[in-house]
């Protein structure tokens, strides 16, 4: 169902997902005056805390979803593992954005892998493997090293074990749990970037400019912006999304995360993978930009004009991870730095707890 | 009652009055972790939506303050018409800040201006006035034109009228209400500017830069910063704003409304009034300041280190008032233009329904 209108001030805005990102969302609706009721199974979900309404169910109780969907005008979610079937209950009831389509595409890696490879671009070279002699014959097509990953539900580096030189196959294959899995060969990479890019229900597209990304334990820390690349890689990565987002005729934000690799000296972007969701890495946008990538996503989602990307400051991000926010006062003491803490209630090893965006002046 | 130690995230601040000065500060609270319990006697509050707990009564309902006290960690409140009962029951079960000395001095003209001459400012001309003998003796000492205001509960122009040669005292004594007023010379002045000011429980002190604001109706239309004065009178008003909140011993944001005025040739500064709370000519910190006047108030509140008041840009803050907000699509297709809509139901005219910051680069 597409939305038939822009949905005035005071439509309600339903959000699938609880953490910090529906949060963000939440906040970002609010600046709008736009209502936000979440959707999330967790009772201490941290969205739950800024939305005018809440709904605390599981993500397969066919009543609550369709009580959700009755009280809200569009639905949208926080995170790519939303169950095809809930999914497609909500789609049938309300305009669900993104649509069905993104959701299906970045749920599968092989279905994404395929889908980018469709569209002309460059990825790992990569193969499916659904079974024991399956990954065998990927090995011998793609070598090692490689990364053997489940197809589904793999995140900050879970589901997924390198294939060195000396690596037995049957435990790689066993250690991701036995399940449908893709075989991804090396890229010899310099750095990761990402874009993030939003479109709207109208074909709008609005791109932000690009972070360099750094990684620590296969969980994002740090972003920097802008990455240190050519303006004209810098360009084509935006233009890259951009592709991608039309595409699938996707509507809100979208991420898109590359690696950026130098070969006979030009520079070149490899996709890694897409997000059908605001992103880590766009953090930064909340200092540094007017229209945050949160208000972003609101927007395209409700039918609104989209805001300008433009940055008015050079940032990098960094993610507080668990007890990095216990830090909290000498970090609130820095100036020229957005704070921002999640208001989860529990401090784990690793979780993500909040981000600081440290600003400074725009060099060009 | 004062704050023991600074409230770590997840401490729950409670905030009296649930409009969009509520809401904003709710926002703002969010995005440090904090939680917030909005205490408001009206069912529609658009604060209550972007809370995590809010209790609807009324601010003499004894037994529903003490039950928001036992919910919170410290109190604070959007309006300076807080009664004194009420400010007098928290602040005896919890830290209030602003305290009940500011309070009290806002929430009289005559105790108010009494107070600016005492610690040396310059206020325009004025007199106490008890009923109509005394408003004849003060017209004798302050003359005309001039302004006879209630000593209590005006805003935005209401409760005041203006004595010009042909008025009769009578009628103006009756216009507003026979009650307890303060007469006011007139202040031949160029233009309005104002100071927003934070002061922490430890004394610290941030001020933003200065606006110059323009009203209509008695209501504030425009914030434009920095306002057209000389770099030593924006330091004076400056300095005039950290001197009233060091003398009240203040904690949180103060407004300092002042009037510029030209004598000879020198600029002169001539305190109007000050407001113990956020104030709407610092809306504009929103979007030009890494840490606004929102954030501002909840760090000191919370006992947490004072972000830095510095501006990345220049910024013109309009109020949009009534129907004005009904012109969303357009304002939100505006670059470099951050956009608030406050999650009013209603709207009435004159109301304040949201507000536009639109940013141009810094000038200097």
């Amino acid at each position: 169902m597409r939305l038939a209108h822009p949905l005035p001030p005071n439509s309600v805005i339903g959000i699938l997902g609880g953490g910090q990102l529906g949060r963000m969302l939440a906040l970002a609706a609010a600046r709008l005056g736009l209502r936000c009721h979440i959707y999330a199974p967790e009772a201490d979900s941290p969205a739950f805390q800024v939305a005018a309404a809440f709904t605390c169910a599981a993500y397969d109780d066919r009543d609550a979803l369709e009580a959700f969907a009755a009280a809200v005008d569009v639905v949208t979610y926080e995170f790519e593992n939303v169950p095809a079937e809930t999914a497609s209950i909500l789609g049938r009831l309300k305009p669900l954005a993104p649509g069905a389509e993104a959701l299906a595409t970045s749920q599968d890696r092989f279905v994404e892998k395929t889908f980018l490879a469709g569209i002309g671009l460059e990825t790992a070279p990569f193969a499916a493997v659904d079974d024991e002699a399956g990954l065998e014959r990927a090995v011998a097509r793609i070598g090692r090293p490689s990364i053997l990953k489940t197809r589904r539900f793999g995140y900050d580096g879970k589901g997924q074990t390198t294939l060195r030189a000396e690596t037995a196959l049957a435990a790689a294959w066993a250690q991701i749990g036995a399940r449908p899995a893709i075989l991804e060969g090396f890229v010899a990479f310099e750095k990761e970037v990402s874009v993030i890019a939003a479109r709207g229900w109208d074909g709008a597209i609005a791109v932000y400019d690009v972070p360099e990304n750094r990684h620590a334990n296969h969980i994002l820390h740090q972003s920097i912006v802008p990455a240190a690349i050519a303006p004209e890689t810098a360009a084509e990565a935006r233009e890259i999304a951009a592709r991608i987002a039309a595409a699938l005729d996707y509507v809100g934000v979208i991420g898109v995360e590359l690696f950026f690799a130098r070969g006979q000296g030009a520079e070149r972007l490899i996709v890694n993978e897409i997000a059908p969701r605001v992103h880590n890495s766009g953090h930064w946008t909340m200092d540094a930009c007017t229209v945050s990538q949160f208000e972003q996503h609101i927007r395209a989602v409700a039918g609104w004009p989209l805001g300008s990307p433009e940055r008015h400051s050079d940032v990098i991000m960094t993610n507080l991870l668990g007890e990095d926010a216990e830090n909290w006062q000498n970090l609130a003491r820095e100036p020229h730095s957005g704070l921002h803490l999640y208001g989860k209630a529990e401090c784990r090893a690793g979780r993500k707890m909040g981000h600081i965006n440290r600003l400074t002046p725009r060099q060009g």
